[in-house]
């Protein structure tokens, strides 16, 4: 039995906002590796668990790339122990959790690993205020960056990710809506019909093929403009179809 | 004893990525109220548990205001009979979950509540696929409309929501560069310390009291900033300070 890394997202500090996968996961593990921002209620039950629980986080006025550097030689240590790793990071892996320089590193180093997302701050820290993040009449959408970007908002919609919900029946519509706005029809796109489900399908095309092409996607689907597509590679459990 | 509605996010579809807080109040509801998009698995889950589980998405081609009404007569009525009602939505709540005008319901018809965050298909979906939506050298943040809004992505940063993580240290300076990029100095903020937490605290004011004032918040932060703001009301576990 060889060791495997799941890279959890532990939701916004609240333990009961912990998904059920992350739950089961962080009761199968062999070894925790978890970051500051999992909040102390989570931190508290990791240690009731009885097993191997290695805090991560990064110290004051440490850097980042240092700190990332142990993270991966500890992942790959107990990978090579046959351990099962639960790598736990606050809030969803996807959002300013470094998920994508800890994919390559594990991609690159041949070691197993899945990705769980959580409920992000994100919609966390609003929700449990009354805060929606969209609203009919005044909020058709919502932008997202640190705090260090906070100048940078209007630069979003071209060396920013666009997410577009609801877009599967329409992504002709869609593409063609974007390019209009100014988005370079060259952009990498992927479309993820049934998202998380077992029978998930992730399509990767270009921008300008989703205006060309008839696809037929099924609702609901979510599409994916920008950059980080390229990183569409780690569910083993859906189909799929690179053009 | 009284009844009270829940208003649930069940994730973007995976039964596991339901949080462990959704599955226990399903456990305890009298009545489910859910919608289409909870998903196929988490559907057949919801009929397993023996209890009054009414469907309430919307038919194809039934106008959206129309299945409201009939949403609040059901949970006014499961309410008066003094019923744990979950109100349970695909995703999460406020983002594209119509959160804003159940809550506002609720509120004139003096119905407790409580609001609980799930996992978002926004950054459950790609995820799930492998994608992150932030990455330290492409994507510095993100963007998020439905399909049917794809062509007004540069009016975001103007009539949309703006969320900024990780920014409570800092505050002051964030709210400068927001001013400075555009944002009116007059629109609401909600600084939202320990996000979800048992001790959460929330501060709602202006932009430009941001960048005047000195509040000294705690790290980590959220700062949310936008017309959605003034819904910050629901939470009972937490401190407010009103500007």
């Amino acid at each position: 039995m060889g060791g495997k890394v799941y890279i959890v997202g532990a939701g916004p500090g609240n333990f009961e906002l912990l998904t059920l996968k992350a739950y089961r996961l962080l009761q199968e593990a062999d070894v925790i590796l978890y970051d500051r921002l999992v909040g102390e209620e989570i931190e508290s039950f990791l240690k009731t668990l009885g097993k191997e629980v290695v805090y991560v986080g990064k110290e004051r006025g440490e850097k980042g790339e240092k700190r990332q550097k142990e993270i991966n030689r500890l992942m790959k240590k107990y990978f090579e122990e046959g351990k099962k790793i639960v790598r736990l990071k606050g809030g969803d892996p996807g959002i300013f959790g470094r998920m994508a320089e800890e994919i390559e590193f594990l991609v690159e180093n041949r070691i197993p690993f899945e990705v769980v997302p959580g409920v992000s701050s994100v919609n966390g820290a609003p929700v449990c205020s009354g805060i929606p993040l969209t609203e009919a009449e005044n909020a058709f959408g919502f932008l997202v960056v640190s705090g260090s970007d906070s100048g940078r908002i209007r630069e979003l919609h071209e060396k920013g990710t666009l997410v577009i919900l609801m877009g599967g029946c329409t992504a002709k519509d869609v593409a063609r809506n974007l390019i209009e706005s100014g988005v370079d029809a060259d952009r990498d796109v992927a479309v993820i019909e049934r998202g998380s489900m077992k029978n998930q399908r992730v399509t990767i095309t270009k921008l300008s093929e989703l205006v060309e092409r008839d696809f037929n996607f099924d609702s609901p689907a979510l599409i994916v403009v920008g950059d980080v597509v390229r990183f569409a590679r780690v569910c083993q459990n859906h189909e799929d179809r690179k053009i």
